[in-house]
């Protein structure tokens, strides 16, 4: 009977909840771990909500049915969803907002039919600058009044990338209630408010759109005071987490293994790199990966340490388009895209 | 489908979960969510085990079996248990070990017989100073080699409280197995340390016991390179907690319920303020409570707040014997008793 972690509470009503990633290092992450994260009360489903809607700058306005799509010829990604608010409990000074640690990122299968394979269907109209993609979540935002729903959009060319897709299945099995079912919209690399769950209407546009998931929340504002120098949250930051030791950890002299995961929303990861003395000096991980493209990295370390004392244990990736965890963290008003180089405290006794 | 919360991991092996006390506000804590404190591996049970034996400096050494336990007269009472290390985390300077938040410690009702009980048909001869309890449960301490039991003493005056029990139910079931099944020992009002799970021997001796989890751990410890001065873990230092609302919070304008619990190893709770002011002025709280002797008060405060802006929201407990939260945390090298002062800070938007 092996002992096992739960998901993390953060707030109950909407539910956002963190997996508890430090116990965790499976390639995909079981359904009953993924984070979940909620702007609004989990929506009411009706069978209207098996269709999915395609209007606006297209040749033919259609509706999928659930059945039509399965039928189709599907594809399979490994990729992890994170949160944009990932990590923001890290930042100094503090961000208001919700306090998630390293876990609101979980990495799973995603199984669905590619959105530019349903466009090429109803055809795209010339001008067509963005596709809107509606959920059936709704609800008010905070000191509003309107109820609206969760709405996002792409711009046209992130739409018809070949992996973006429209998952109906998460590791093999249709998406669960809690978690986007029937559609979910799935956008590999961008952070997790793009893959739009409950996903029930898709709309081409001729402009921007300028909803408040769009332009208003999801947007980086460096200033605290002022929304000067703005711009909106897209891609995966180049990441790690440490999974073990964890921090503030009492421990033996002798041997102990180091790891975690890393990864990045443009290209992969070439290394992994962990330092003991405050910076100076940066030794190379070993790096165990996935043959699929989006999939995050595992790495660890064999640390042999027999000298009793404290130790500082930083961790920083590096991705194949040459970007690397910085030490300093960009403070955003919002709190989104933390990255910066963590570390983990021990003691050995 | 109401959204919940789940137990907390802070480490897989052994198993130690916190209760997701945020979340929760039950005068009885669901056995699912109460806390789990380990220090070796779940124990291995056998029908041995359903017997208590008694032996040591008694008129007549005797086993217990639970079957006569359950036949005699029994009592239940309501107390919340919390383990020493509880809210560890917030220490500044930081202290290594386990990194409690504000959840080690669980309320419930449980039943059993008075020790006493038992004691006046073993008898107990004189000279006696102190009772020593083992568990089932046994392993090795980090860098040691011997393989020990969970073994803790108590003052014979203590030991025969009308309310220091052996228990064998909580919430009206048999304890669960991860819990201390079949007998626990219940120590009102001290630490949970003292109430030792999977109880099985219990020893009458004549001098002062120094196993590793009465004279090494569970020991304040006030000097971080010397054990000058160093005292015994015993009650329960008088605390609370702010349940609502959560960290770093944004929140509306309009009505707050600020909320939360409060509890003390000597008496009861008198009074819990609050301070809006960073501690200038403190405002009184609503207190509700059972009819009781051990159990958390639980407190509330309605909030009106019509200033945009951020607030830092304090909280402190008084008890009948006088004491109160001190603003300075009482720093120990192993972090036990933390019971200063907390804020929670929010953001008015």
């Amino acid at each position: 009977m092996e002992n096992k972690p739960f998901l993390i509470t953060k707030k109950l009503q909407p539910e956002n909840q963190e997996s508890p990633i430090h116990f965790l290092s499976p390639w995909l992450t079981p359904a009953k771990y993924f984070y979940r994260r909620n702007h609004f009360s989990y929506p009411p489903l009706t069978p209207r909500h098996l269709w999915l809607q395609i209007s606006g700058n297209v040749s033919q306005p259609r509706s999928f049915h659930l059945y039509d799509i399965l039928s189709m010829q599907a594809k399979s990604l490994i990729l992890p969803l994170e949160c944009a608010g990932n990590k923001r409990a890290h930042f100094n000074p503090k961000v208001y907002g919700e306090q998630w640690k390293d876990g609101a990122i979980s990495q799973g299968k995603w199984t669905g039919v590619p959105l530019a394979h349903l466009l090429g269907q109803t055809g795209i109209c010339n001008q067509t600058k963005e596709v809107l993609f509606e959920g059936v979540d709704f609800g008010r935002k905070p000191n509003k009044e309107d109820m609206i729903p969760y709405k996002r959009s792409l711009p046209l060319e992130t739409a018809l990338h070949p992996d973006t897709i429209i998952a109906y299945m998460y590791n093999d099995k249709p998406i669960d209630y809690k978690r986007g079912y029937p559609f979910r919209l799935i956008v590999p690399n961008w952070y997790g408010m793009a893959s739009v769950k409950w996903l029930t209407k898709i709309e081409l546009i001729n402009d921007s759109f300028n909803g408040p998931f769009q332009t208003d929340d999801y947007v980086y504002y460096p200033h605290k005071h002022n929304d000067h120098d703005s711009f909106p949250v897209t891609t995966q930051q180049v990441n790690s987490i440490i999974q073990q030791p964890l921090p503030f950890s009492l421990l033996n002299t002798g041997v102990h293994e180091i790891k975690g995961i890393a990864w990045s929303g443009k290209g992969i990861i070439t290394g992994v790199e962990i330092s003991l003395d405050n910076g100076d000096t940066w030794q190379r991980t070993v790096l165990e990966r996935l043959n699929e493209p989006y999939a995050w990295t595992k790495w660890s370390f064999l640390w042999h340490v027999e000298k009793k004392g404290e130790y500082s244990i930083y961790a920083r990736a590096k991705d194949s388009q040459g970007r690397i965890q910085p030490i300093h963290a960009f403070w955003n008003r919002k709190g989104y895209g933390y990255n910066a180089v963590l570390k983990v405290n021990v003691k050995i006794e």
